[in-house]
């Protein structure tokens, strides 16, 4: 099943995707794609719902995210281009919640700011609290995956002190959707190829079979050291291609757009632009 | 006036400290403690109130914290203390949301963990939206302060891989409270003591006026790269006397007890516990 999420900003209405890739409303029977709701969510016949008629903005796939935890350097071949050595366990930053927008929303670069850069990754969508779980469980433990965008403003992340925080918790840098694709839709997460264009020339190009550390082992991590609630949601390192690691370095301007997708879980289109 | 919130775990009902230090239930003004209610607090009479006749459990002053923010090696002497340089603007750093509990409930330090420390530090609750604040209109952004201890795993933060949030952010590691107390009745935010004691062993002794970076700079500062949110929360950073800066260094174990401290603002009481 697909999920989604319809209609304006703090506005979002539940969906579900029909055979047909149309838009199914789903408030009647839920309140939101978020919270416990993710632990079981609802199997209903798509085209039992009401059909969406017009074309609303798509936000989020998940709402009321609790926190966004971040895997750094997770291709070793990004980490090779980023000339930092392979990690010998995941590399953990947060980015901000408020920094989560829809797909399609553009993404707004803040004043002054100079140096942004894109990243695919692949985000899990937790369904069920997670503490302590063994890397055979981690995978019970996700409602879904979904496209994002890691957002990433260097000069703020590597030349402003110290931490990376800073440099991935600018509003709109967390594109994520469109959809909450269901574990058994999307199979195996360890084969997806990821993608991303921006003004349509391919920058990055991967597979999730080049993660360091998978999903499930990321998911087991993690749970040792927090709790991972429902609506938490991890995304796992992007693929080499950033703009970052090009000779001569390349970052987003105003009216670049950038194009991103993975196998199964649909696409993302944003327009960028520049804060006066 | 110093508002809390009060009750079970996830069940906290909003009060109000009476001239007396006794709880008045504000619940039947305001549903909690926590969004756009924190833009506008209720100017009520305590005594006008339900007085809670019990000694209920007292959660963390603000619900829903949207983010928590942190800013590292704010006072010099605790840079110092732990052999870094005195940082030319905020160190910014995150510790997940769901490590927020109450004042005096248990610190759970997690399995096969052997090294946590702890921090008191002055806490800031956001009131109204800041985005692109200027220093000198940063502090009317603000609902609140109150006390925290950013408890931090340093074999988590340091030894595991390259960013801090690992070792912030495990559960239990973010006692807030207990009141938040309105700025007209804090008055200057530096100019406040700090201390934290361990066992009844004096070990954080500080005063706000040594921050490097003041609380208006730093709401000013992180407004110009993310907008804060009201119930966003500010930790300000920690004077010196944490346990990873001692010779030898000293770490927290089961059984062990922290109180700690703020003019003005309360104090909290944690006993460690080990999870099994």
């Amino acid at each position: 099943m697909r999920y989604l999420r319809f209609g304006e900003v703090g506005q979002e209405k539940p969906g579900v995707l029909d055979s047909a890739g149309g838009i199914r409303d789903l408030s009647g029977i839920v309140d939101d794609i978020a919270g416990d709701v993710l632990g079981a969510l609802p199997r209903v016949d798509p085209e039992s719902l009401p059909l969406v008629e017009d074309h609303p903005r798509i936000g989020a796939p998940v709402g009321q995210v609790g926190k966004m935890l971040c895997i750094g350097l997770n291709y070793s071949d990004h980490a090779e281009e980023a000339g930092m050595p392979i990690p010998d366990e995941p590399i953990l930053f947060m980015k901000a919640t408020s920094a989560i927008v829809g797909p399609d929303d553009p993404v707004i670069l803040p004043r002054g700011s100079e140096k942004s850069d894109w990243e695919v990754e692949l985000g899990v969508i937790i369904g069920k609290a997670a503490k302590y779980v063994s890397e055979t469980d981690a995978l019970s433990h996700v409602a879904g995956y979904c496209v994002a965008n890691d957002v990433s403003e260097r000069a703020y992340q590597i030349e402003r002190g110290g931490q990376w925080t800073k440099g991935k918790s600018c509003d709109t840098f967390g594109p994520l959707g469109p959809w909450l694709v269901t574990p058994d839709e999307v199979g195996d997460p360890q084969s997806l190829d990821l993608y991303l264009d921006v003004n349509g020339e391919r920058m990055q190009t991967g597979n999730t079979a080049s993660m360091i550390f998978g999903v499930a082992h990321v998911i087991s991590y993690l749970s040792h050291m927090m709790t991972l609630h429902p609506g938490d949601v991890i995304v796992t390192g992007t693929p080499p291609g950033v703009g970052m690691g090009m000779s001569p370095q390349r970052f987003l301007k105003a009216g670049d757009v950038m194009e991103l997708g993975i196998t199964g879980l649909g696409k993302q289109r944003q327009r960028v632009m520049q804060d006066g």
